[in-house]
């Protein structure tokens, strides 16, 4: 037989395999539905983690039995498995859920209509950038800083944060914002198919960034009653082989939550042990009040992803400057992804940023200390049950008498905006957001009518 | 049989049948490997298009005859595509290509080590923003111009440029540089497995933000015989079932092409025929000399976009300022992909560009064209040959006698930087980009240098 014979028949046999590979998959599907079907009149959840971990140590063990490379099988088996999913969740659309930001959207728009709204909602400090800051928005054009600069951000800039962490600067990126530091450091290291742990309540973001990359997230619940601490033990049993990445937030938007010392410590030995991404997301981390906080950087941990910004620090939302510490391989990979989404940073607003270093933050920082104290004694007084604030800009008491958009939209009608609890997991309807980025006199009077509202609720 | 009796015997059906076809695509993975041993021994390119165009059909028909979601099959069908072609190409991987950007970098490190360069590899203007800009950034602190913006960017902004498309601003985006109108609207219409037509020469970032999602990029290559004119019957043959979009750059970096209005009314009839999106970077609109330039918007087409940015008009690079147009479901789809990614631009650079509208950019044009002229003239000189700029702000020779990658290494060691062609694309290794964007006294002198070292080539 020829070459060109042999080429022939090979390829016929593609074809044949791959017509019944096709008709098997549409088999699978089907079988799902069926699947489906029966649950839902059981009234079972379609998602069930306990069979699908079971079908992927199966498909490991046949990958490895049989020469497949694990990657690919594990790719494939996800999309197996999420259209399998979306064929049985056909049916029952969830409805959109509300997070903070609808809320502000929702809001602005009463505002625009000529209602007066108090925002607790969004994260955004009320006080101004440092001074210094403006005379550099000044000086910006005289000294022609319009230009392209190098993807990972002026060199000035960049020296500057690395001196400060200590590290060298070929460890560091500058981002539009921290958002994009968790975007690129997930898109960079997070294959389709591919899983990331997010322990909630949490910044819904990183769950978005997930889904954007078609990559799974495995959320581990936190609760009220634990003080907010994750369960060590249940973090390791979630670890699978498609596992790549934990992602921290601490000190916690929304809870407040700093993490213990020896929690820490483990979800390190965890992450080593599996060799799995620590992406930490310390963007509240000059906003600690108690000597516990820790960086991720203190463990010079080899695949860790360090993420701040200017946003919170220095009242700089709008400079869009933030960035991220990691290995320099890491970098490399967030750098490229940078370069193909947005060339590089604005140049005058890192620029201001650089300013903004030399500049004292701590009365921000106490200032914030001070509200929260405030807002804690508040809620203390309305008979709420909530950690008090260790860290960030937030407090997260439960509301057990009222679903949080109920609670939403009664408080939005009565000109004050807070952000629903469930916009930071499906678990926490029972919960708001209280941002204590307002002067206290306007926190005081949101939450007097927020006590109104939960009377009249029957509490 | 009991409900939960039943719903064992199907997950079991589910586990046999995952196995086989797990087993499958082994089987499927081997054959390709075999068929890829053979065409290596045969000297044939690993990739054949005819032959996947062909399974791509069969497989399209047996979804339809088995009932099977299509985006489905196809996202299944691209990744055993993808996986047998990796494997055949395992040990032919190609070299690292050079593009403008490398060029730069490079010319950046000897800059730094103190060598002069004349840069005609970069697209970025020499001569400055508007002087209004400069007002606007210095107001901007005091104005408190820095908080996060609506996502798809303030209102003022928006309202500007929608009222100068004669449009309302539901169908616009403002972006962090036209490069991430360009990346939004693909990550939001493309998904992984689809497929984007791009007309080379072309700027890298298309592709790359094909390659980023997971999408084919299918090449409809053009000469410089026929003046860059894309031979519109190639491309309709291009188009199969996977194909989402059509990418177009007009006035055309490297090339300085305008599209004929026949070939342009031909590209949107072919699109609407197939419903694809017709993506339309017109980021060089402002720099047409001719009066054939047609946006894209002219034709009222439902799935066009339309990309600009303030870096050129304006020479306003650094302040990262672009926009995108389209329909309102696209744009929303945008906005998505921009909150996830960025949350919103900052916000000096918004108000900054809304500043500059109000500025005069006609001298910014005529010094360009002037530039543009000149250079041909001196390319004339040397008998290179390339079509005269009708737009945009570079010049595309061809130099038959050396390939670029030498070209540009020898320029570089002499001072002076210009962009490979193959940077543009594979089939552009005899073609280098000149840009114009140094006043004509050095761009006098880098290209003597160029006569030299073609001369010495032996030309």
């Amino acid at each position: 037989m020829g070459r060109n014979e042999e080429l022939e028949s090979l390829r016929d046999q593609v074809r044949r395999i791959t017509d019944e590979i096709m008709r098997d998959v549409q088999k699978r599907l089907e079988l799902a539905e069926q699947i489906g079907e029966i649950k839902s009149r059981l009234g079972i959840d379609v998602k069930d983690e306990r069979v699908e971990q079971e079908i992927r140590v199966k498909v490991m063990a046949l990958a490895g039995e049989i020469g497949m490379n694990e990657d690919f099988a594990l790719r494939l088996l996800n999309i197996l498995l999420e259209q399998s999913e979306s064929v049985q969740a056909l049916e029952r659309q969830q409805p959109q859920k509300q997070t903070h930001l609808a809320v502000f959207m929702k809001a602005k728009q009463l505002e625009t209509a000529g209602k007066k709204i108090i925002h607790m909602e969004v994260g955004e400090p009320d006080y101004s950038p440092p001074a210094i800051v403006g005379d550099s928005l000044s000086e910006s054009f005289r000294l022609k800083r319009y230009h392209y600069t190098d993807t990972r951000g002026i060199p000035s800039l960049r020296d500057a944060i690395a001196k400060d962490a200590g590290l060298p600067e070929d460890n560091l990126i500058i981002t539009p914002g921290g958002r994009f530091a968790v975007f690129s450091a997930m898109v960079a290291l997070v294959k389709a198919g591919q899983e990331i742990i997010v322990i909630e309540p949490a910044w819904p973001a990183y769950k978005e960034c997930a889904n954007f990359i078609g990559a799974k997230t495995r959320v581990l619940k936190t609760r009220l009653e634990d003080s907010w601490t994750p369960n060590t033990t249940q973090l390791e049993d979630m670890i699978n082989p498609a596992t790549r990445m934990i992602v921290l937030n601490y000190p916690n938007n929304p809870t407040g939550k700093v993490l213990e010392k020896k929690t820490m410590d483990r979800i390190l030995s965890i992450a080593k042990d599996h060799g799995l991404y620590l992406l930490s997301d310390e963007v509240y981390a000059d906003y600690a009040f108690n000597s516990r906080f820790h960086s991720v950087l203190e463990y010079g941990y080899e695949k860790s992803i360090m993420v701040s910004s200017f946003s919170k620090r220095y009242a700089m939302t709008g400079f869009r400057v933030g960035y991220g510490i990691a290995n320099k391989d890491v970098i490399a990979a967030m750098t490229k992804v940078q370069a193909i989404g947005i060339t590089s940073v604005a140049e005058p607003m890192q620029h201001a940023a650089l300013a903004a270093m030399a500049a004292d933050y701590s009365q921000n920082v106490s200032l914030m200390k001070k509200r929260l104290g405030f807002v804690a004694d508040k809620l203390r007084k309305m008979s709420l049950r909530f950690i008090e604030p260790e860290g960030a800009m937030y407090v997260y008491p439960e509301v057990p008498t009222l679903d949080d958009s109920t609670l939403v939209e009664r408080l939005l009608g009565r000109g004050v905006a807070v952000a629903p609890g469930s916009g930071f997991g499906d678990s926490y309807k029972n919960f708001v957001r209280i941002s204590a980025c307002q002067p206290s006199e306007f926190l005081g009077r949101g939450l007097d009518i927020m006590a109104t509202v939960l009377q009249e609720s029957g509490r």
